[in-house]
């Protein structure tokens, strides 16, 4: 017998309807012989009407009373989707964050789980014929206030939960039916992987590809929980997200030497122009923007025509260009730079794959493959895996596409 | 320095403007130098809208699963309350049942409060200066599963809370301005009262008036809390609930025969027709009853013309009336009863007043008021402190106010 951990989004839950569907899922799972934890979010569009009722009553809502409403969405769920599962004659109970015990830090509305006690409670219920409904997004802090864990906060849950109760697999039902080698709406030809590393999984995940979140990826990478990515609304096996090792060994590894194209259309670039450059500039530039909570994605320091200056440009999450123009321009005045410039219609294009820092000439090629295109490259940025060009927006696609040819990677 | 708790329902919380009314109000309680603990309903019809939700999933769902659903009302109220007293920059800090400690016996949706554990926490966050905002209708069982109270589980909340913090009083906002000496939307003259001792509440509600819940009343004399019922809309005092002897004792009393003349239209009466007299029969017949959750109001046996036989009458809720019919039919068939009669179109009209008791001749001037109106009486109860007639549903509005004239309590 194995215990299953299922992850369920809110589009899966987001009307009575649906949520008898995945009721259904879940019965099937625990019916084939497996003991099954369930952890849901809030139905579709809950948490955005939470967050809108709060608006109306102050502009700048407290962030622990925040967590204490948003946290309600998912209280509704778990009662509705255990209603569910009886109503098909199973034995189902569910229990919020507060009652598996799932301790946070202090960071309300974006926190992070410290620890889950409520181990022996859940495989209690489990041992009694219990299908255990937990309530994902949430937890509580040492001093038991409501804390919520921000963007894919379920997913965490569900992560964290199959690491602590040594779960066979942790399935993550979402609308979409596994990884694929670049977004299919953009890349028709994008083929879906049976199998993914932890490390190129991540790479995919920090560049651009949106099915699961970086965060639950690292949990599971640091735990070592095997993930299967899968869809809500069909019954196909999905991609399971797991140590390279163990595909490896398993026999499961699918050869390609690039194993993902992704983009990123939120990218915005800045560019320090003149800056005197002698020893902690560079940190009081990135302490500057690290105090607006941004985090930089490529970073290029330059030599410019003189010696005593030099250049530093780069990029960020276009969303969060107002929050860091008024800081950088009074720090470049303060530090005696010549100038700011910063542009917000870039994209990263990248391509992810292990076999990349083992392969020479994959930056040539790719390279070539833009400038067949026409396409100006403005940044380049590499780690061990992946190869990131930043481009213009309006170049992305067709950037995409030819990259994906490129390397192989087209289904028929 | 004074501690009051306040209790506000969900009419007063109904949409964001109602939130912030309530906020101003309790703020102001707060700047006078009192402590404030503030309990708080799920907003206007939140609670009828998430049974709706959990009716579409299945019809009978399970109690303790809709008790965690329906809890998330006050979840929501209890953080949007708090964040509006933010906004006008008072401390709050809110705290569901579960973290206040409210511990309740197992009978989800009705369940009744065992034990507060939190004094010292609610009394730590006072002192702290924070206006503390708890949910009401609301707590957990020993096992830590939440349960609700039931109708007007809130108000108990409240006087709970007050009893165990020792509150000098306990406001219960509503929409109407305190109790009167009959309902004023069918008496107009109806005058409202400064004071009315808990034993005349207690009937009152028993016997139709619907401003205070008869378990809350019941608990406030219990532990002999100071309740103060106030209208949520308007500044004015409303009407204080206390022991008789305080009342006396600081000379408040407003000496009147009759307190309150009350009427309540859900009313339907059986009757079993030519029973065996024998013991037992009766135990039998209010078993059934008893066993479908019903509640009697009245009940009358009488001698029919043989000795051997005996008719039995009762009334009830009329909303009551579809769950009893079958099992009465089987049972008088079972003990060879000559038939069963019932009828809904019934009322009950009373006077209620503590000096009842030591006046001869109420009930004769009661019964002499309707033969004047041309009103027949179908049944007639008594206690120290009641006379109640069952009459025709139709009479009840004109006997009501008849009464009201005849016992001197028309307002000028």
């Amino acid at each position: 017998m194995a215990l299953i951990v299922q992850k369920y989004g809110g589009s899966s839950v987001a009307d009575p309807e649906k949520i008898k569907n995945v009721a259904q899922r879940v019965i099937k799972t625990k019916q084939a012989g497996n003991d099954v934890v369930v952890v849901v979010s809030a139905m579709g569009k809950t948490t955005d009407k939470l967050i809108e009722l709060a608006k109306q009553i102050t502009p700048l809502p407290s962030d622990r009373e925040m967590d204490r409403l948003l946290a309600t969405g998912e209280h509704q769920s778990i009662a509705l989707l255990s209603m569910a599962i009886h109503h098909f004659n199973e034995k189902a109970i569910s229990l919020s964050g507060a009652q598996i015990g799932l301790i946070t830090d202090t960071a309300h509305t974006k926190a992070k789980i410290k620890e889950i006690k409520g181990i022996e409670l859940i495989k209690g219920y489990c041992k009694e014929g219990n299908i255990v409904v937990v309530a994902g997004f949430q937890g509580v802090t040492e001093t038991q206030a409501v804390a919520t864990l921000g963007r894919g906060g379920s997913d965490s849950t569900a992560v964290a939960l199959a690491a602590v109760l040594k779960a066979d697999e942790c399935e993550i039902y979402s609308d979409v039916d596994g990884i694929y080698s670049a977004d299919p709406r953009v890349v028709p030809k994008a083929r879906k992987w049976n199998y993914i590393g932890y490390d190129e999984m991540l790479s995919m995940a920090k560049l651009g590809s949106k099915v699961l979140y970086l965060r639950s990826v690292a949990l599971a990478k640091r735990y070592n929980v095997a993930i299967h990515s899968r869809s809500t609304f069909t019954q196909g096996e999905g991609t399971r997200v797991m140590a390279e090792n163990r595909i490896k060994e398993e026999g499961k590894m699918e050869e390609a030497l690039v194993r993902g194209v992704t983009h990123d259309r939120n990218v915005a670039k800045m560019t320090i122009v003149g800056i005197p450059d002698r020893p902690g500039i560079a940190a009081r530039v990135f302490e500057t923007v690290a105090e607006k909570n941004v985090n930089l994605n490529l970073v290029i320091q330059s030599i410019s025509g003189s010696k005593e200056v030099t250049d530093i440009s780069f990029t960020f999450p276009r969303t969060d260009l107002p929050k860091i123009v008024d800081p950088m321009e009074k720090l470049v005045k303060e530090l005696g730079g010549q100038g700011l410039i910063y542009d917000s219609d870039y994209a990263a294009v990248s391509v992810v794959g292990l076999g990349i820092v083992d392969t020479p000439g994959v930056s040539a090629r790719m390279f070539r493959c833009l400038a067949n295109l026409g396409v100006n490259i403005a940044m380049i940025g590499t780690s061990d895996l992946t190869i990131t060009c930043i481009i213009k927006e309006n170049e992305v696609e067709k950037t995409a596409r030819a990259l994906h040819s490129e390397f192989g990677l087209d289904s028929d």
